[in-house]
C-alpha cells in the first residue's frame, strides 16, 4: 500500500466525520509495516474534549491496541497538517514519519485556529495572548528531586 | 485562594504521583472563581498514553465535569511549563490563564523533552528531525468543502 493510499483514507475519514456530526473535518490513520494500527477523527464537539483532535484519538487509541507509550517505525497520515498540540503529540510517541495533505493555512482559512497557535508557541511567555505567570520556581524543584530519587521510574 | 496555594497543590500532585509510580513528575489543577474544577498528573507510562501529561489529564476532566469543550474564564496551574502539545491544549481549551512554576529548562536538565520540542515546532517542515511530507493537498479540501456545506456544524 502506497502513502497517497493511507493519505486518501485519512481524508475520507474527516469527510465521514463531518456527514457524521461527530466534529472537525479531520481524519488520521496510523500505520506500521503497511498495516494499519488504528484511525481517528476530530471528536471535539461530540465528545467535549478540545484535545480530541484525529491525531491525538489516533495516537491515543494505537496506544492502547500495543499497551505502549510509543509508536516507533509507525507513519501518521493526518488529512491536515498537525497543529502545534497535535505535532508535540507526535514527537511525544516517538512517530517515525507524518505525512499529511491539507496544511495550516488550509484549516485557518476554514476557520481554525492552527496559524494562530503556530504563531504564539515560540514567542516569550509574556508576549503571547495567553497571560502566563511563572511562580514558586523553587518550590516546582520539589517534583524533579522526587522524580530522580525514585528508584524504579520510567523515563520516556 | 491565592496563586501560590494552587500552585503548590499541583506541586504536591506531582511529588505525589511520582510516589505512586503512575507517571512523571507533572501536576495540574484547573480552578475557577476560586473553585477547582479539575486535577491532573502525568500519567504517560501508567495508562500507556503519551497525550496524558498532567495538563492534558486535567483540561479532558474538567471538559468532561462540564460537558464543554471550552474552559473561559478557567486558570490552569501547573508544576511545571507546559510543553508544545500542552500549550496548544491550552489554547484551544480557551483557557484564561496560566501560572507555572518549573521551566522548560528545569523538565530538560530533568531528561524531559520539553525544550527539544519547543526547538521543533517553528522549524519549517523540511528542517524539523521528524520525517515530514506533504500529498495530495488538493484532495484534502474535500474535507474543508464538506465542512463548509455541512449546514450544523459547531465552529469552535
Amino acid at each position: 500500500m502506497s502513502d497517497a493510499h493511507f493519505i486518501r483514507r485519512a481524508i475520507d475519514l474527516a469527510v465521514e466525520n463531518v456527514r457524521l456530526g461527530r466534529g472537525g473535518p479531520f481524519g488520521a490513520v496510523i500505520v506500521h509495516d503497511g498495516v494499519v494500527v488504528a484511525e481517528g477523527a476530530n471528536l471535539v464537539t461530540h465528545s467535549h474534549d478540545p484535545t480530541a483532535h484525529a491525531e491525538i484519538v489516533a495516537i491515543r487509541e494505537a496506544c492502547r491496541i500495543r499497551q505502549s507509550f510509543e509508536l516507533r517505525g509507525c507513519t501518521i497520515y493526518s488529512s491536515c497538517e498537525p497543529c502545534p498540540m497535535c505535532l508535540g503529540a507526535i514527537y511525544w510517541a516517538r512517530l517515525y514519519r507524518l505525512v499529511f495533505a491539507s496544511t495550516r493555512d488550509d484549516a485557518a482559512e476554514a476557520g481554525f485556529d492552527d496559524s494562530f497557535i503556530y504563531q504564539q508557541v515560540p514567542l516569550a511567555p509574556d508576549a503571547r495572548s495567553l497571560p502566563m505567570t511563572n511562580l514558586l520556581r523553587e518550590e516546582g524543584a520539589r517534583a524533579f528531586q522526587a522524580w530522580r530519587q525514585s528508584p524504579g521510574h520510567i523515563a520516556y
